[in-house]
């Protein structure tokens, strides 16, 4: 027996377009002479479509899509993930499920159990979990569907749930498991993946088919890296990450065991192609093309401008360089290299005579004040202001370029600095930025040295650097790692070694910036914890504040 | 045997301060005579606590907290809602519990079996569902206890879960069942709550106790509106809206059969209140005093204008009037109306300047363009620019006056018209607007006629009104309201009798608009679908647009 599977890139939301792109994989699988093809969980409407489900017309959308795609599963079976609707009248009105197509007609469908309902995902809110578990019988094989985090309650030492799919389907003996995923990338999710679907095989002694979306959908970026297993626990095959792929295997090979076909998980590589991929789908199902950036000189802007270049080519990326009368000369000329290396167009506009107006126009109403972070903030508005105003003249999106650090404490201007359409390295610590940067850099001095040696600086008031305000970046980092990704508190901190001072001033600053985290655009999810959907703090909290 | 009822307004992770309201209402609980003082859900923590339930830290404190409750209950029962660690491995960490304290210990912990994952709720991300259930056996009684939605499976034409607590409760007979609620205000929420109650009362025939949280939480409000049913169905009482309360009823009184103690519920009149709770309670809560907004002369921040007042105090909001040049002369008049009405501090400052900077730097970039929206927004974001540099300058919060409708239709300008630290009316639609506007007025003219009666304009060019760029109010509001509240589609809008192309074109303007909502201010809710947390579509989405 023959099996495909076909790491795809999914749109929400575009019914017609996931349905060509399965049709054209369902006939590529039939020319390898296939007998079976896997597509990934809500292949059909895309991952995570959130509150879509609750409208009746996008299920019955999508359940058009399925019945279209069910006559094409001839001389072939098509598996495919999709919403279904629960019959019975209590419980939620639908279950995340797996169709098995053949014959030109729907034969079975089996919903996920284990419903991810933490960080990114909030998937009970829509779905029923299964209660009941079938094997699908084909053309003399038994075969065992689940659903992305059916296979996950395994090789972890406190599992979520109660109960294991594969427990109750492994009576039923199965010939081989498929697993139909939509499991969103982290830099550590590679090795993750593959330690999980290890564990299962080792268990249940099988076979495993693990089949990911790849691409970007907003913030969730997929990696593909869909997976082959053999019943010895070895990787087979691996699919490449952030690629659109199809590959057939013979049953017969994947049962006498694995050939290690693993790829290189270096973090730096990874999270470079993830933040491309995010920024290339942001764009490209947006309908949108072309993006522009304040460039200040800096590190973070510096990445970002290397990044949305190559996610979307010179030719559709601008830089504003705004300097004011705090800026160095270097700054300036290290952001006029940059444009220059990446061949991008740039553009520069001193901001002073706005920041005469403001100064003029608040005369009044700010007599016997002192210049404070009032005065800062209407320089990085102003730049706010002139990026929005380029983009609604000529429909260039901004980028964001804050980094995580800073966007952890709240060292930046809303509206200002944190002004932009996506957040492209919010999920990337100041200490990844430089690894990042050096990274850009391996082949070539894409970025000006100088901007990577330079001690940071916001550059709002005479000689001003980040280390006047912000504790070391290497401990900082550290510190905001364990709280936000670790969920560790100040006592762990402290056990830990951190000074409790240094302690309770930062959870503070991350704890009080709630409201600023609020109003930012999506952050690209790189790490196991992003700001944004996948962590939900209230902004009132009296916690650590 | 006597039964106090508390609804107080926590602070979520205030634990000092909660613990402190508690103690407070539990010594007036005995000066009643009270046998039992009931406290609401989730009560020690605050609700909702979101992901600070994912810090142990967190955790530890909430149960010191539950652990020094119960030393004070002493000569009285104490029921009261917290957190509770899951000892079993499998399954989520904790569970959402009610916990029975008495001489001086915890006796009895029972937990939350149906858990509201939709809307603003996310409590499967937190919390294992309860599978058995003990009442609670005090002074010859049997108590059965239950948390908020542990009641709501009932009254329901689709429940959202198999199974109902009160039908394996039942059959151990309780005397009387407490149902312990962190149930949030929406305009019709009063009203659906006694028609639940109803329902549980007359399926299981016990009185029943009901204690809800007042005060708000960042975007949440809780009304109040505690509830006492006697088991012939009828209310025996029902708790202010809005005020913190404690109650005692003789239980054989409230057995003996109902006394109508309604309260009314006009829509307009508990919207009023409900925005006035949210703003002092977000100032409140933050430690925050004071209040600024632009005053346009127009409705919606003159309503807000109003509120403000109203919570906060004449002395503790300013405003400022920003004319440009397309800035009629009533509008002035009107805003300088409002604000002499209100004894509020204004300010004009006119944008003309920072205007005419802007057109002076960015000249060169804009050769052969024309006049668009791009100017448009310059001027919002000007005025955006004036209220933060006030607000930082000052420590005034920026209030953010967009409506509902404009919020859905994306008929705002980000970092201008949508700055801000609070969504005010953002849950508010325009034609509701205009109701509470004339609400405000019913004693006195406060806000000026001219204001309630001339055409909606956003004044950014010259002789422009709403209606040039946006259907009718009237109809618009009709198919926003079917959209996102109803979640009716494009097919059940048109059966309604709605235009095909005008619905096609709203839907599509809500649903490309998301990025812009993404990046606003929490919005205070007060229908049963607000715009924020409780509503989460994928930008990205390619449907209906």
């Amino acid at each position: 027996m023959k099996i495909a599977i076909a790491q795809l890139n999914y749109h929400i939301g575009d019914f017609e377009g996931n349905l060509q792109k399965m049709l054209e994989a369902t006939q590529m699988a039939k020319d390898t002479a296939a007998d079976i093809v896997v597509f990934g969980e809500l292949a059909v409407t895309g991952y995570p479509p959130r509150d879509f489900l609750e409208f009746d017309d996008f299920i019955e959308k999508s359940l058009e899509v399925v019945a279209r795609l069910a006559k094409a599963a001839i001389d072939i079976a098509i598996v495919v993930g999709a919403p279904s609707r629960n019959p019975v009248v209590e419980g939620k009105d639908l279950f995340n499920s797996a169709y098995f197509l053949a014959d030109g007609t729907i034969q079975q469908v089996e919903h996920k159990a284990l419903l991810p309902t933490y960080d990114i995902f909030d998937e009970y809110r829509y779905f029923e979990p299964a209660s009941s578990f079938e094997v699908v019988h084909y053309k003399g094989k038994k075969i065992a569907l689940t659903v992305c985090e059916d296979i996950w309650n395994v090789g972890n030492e406190n599992p979520l749930y109660t109960i294991c799919p594969l427990d109750e389907l492994k009576e039923q003996d199965p010939d081989f498991i498929l697993n139909l995923s939509a499991s969103p990338f982290n830099f550590n999710h590679a090795n993750n993946r593959i330690h999980v679907l290890k564990a299962n095989v080792e268990l249940y002694g099988k076979p495993m088919f693990y089949v990911n979306h790849v691409g970007a959908q907003t913030e969730i970026i997929f990696d593909g890296g869909s997976i082959v297993m053999s019943p010895d626990g070895m990787v087979h095959d691996e699919l490449p990450y952030f690629e659109a792929c199809i590959r057939t295997y013979e049953l017969s090979n994947v049962l006498n065991g694995g050939i290690h076909q693993e790829q290189k998980k270096d973090k730096m590589d990874l999270i470079h192609d993830a933040l491309i991929t995010g920024i290339k789908d942001y764009f490209g199902k947006l309908g949108l093309k072309k993006a522009i950036l304040g460039l200040s000189g800096g590190i973070d802007s510096a990445v970002v401008a290397v990044l949305a270049q190559r996610a979307l080519g010179a030719e559709n990326v601008r830089v504003l360089l705004m300097p004011s009368q705090f800026s160095s000369d270097h700054s300036v000329n290290d952001a006029r290299q940059l444009a220059k290396n990446l061949n991008i167009q740039y553009d520069i506009i001193h901001i002073q005579e706005a920041y005469t107006a403001y100064e003029n126009m608040l005369k009044p109403h700010f007599t016997a004040t002192k210049f404070d972070v009032t005065e800062e903030n209407i320089q990085a508005r102003i730049r706010g202001m002139l990026l929005m105003s380029m983009s609604n003249k000529f429909g260039n999106i901004v980028l964001n370029t804050s980094n995580k650090s800073e966007a952890a404490v709240g060292y930046g201007t809303l509206y200002g600095d944190m002004a932009g359409g996506l957040s492209v390295i919010a999920d990337v610590y100041k200490t990844e930025v430089f690894a990042l940067a050096r990274f850009m850099n391996k082949d070539a001095e894409v970025i000006p040295m100088n901007t990577i040696t330079k001690p940071p600086s916001a550059e709002l008031r005479p000689d001003q650097i980040d280390a006047d305000s912000l504790p070391d970046y290497e401990i900082l980092d550290a510190i905001l790692y364990q709280y936000i990704e670790k969920r560790q508190g100040p006592k762990e901190l402290i056990a830990q070694g951190f000074d409790k001072k240094l302690v309770a001033r930062v959870l503070k600053m991350v704890n009080r910036n709630e409201f600023k985290r609020a109003q930012v655009a999506p952050v690209l999810r790189v790490s196991s914890k992003a700001f944004g959907m996948g962590r939900r703090i209230p902004i009132v909290g009296k916690y650590l504040n």
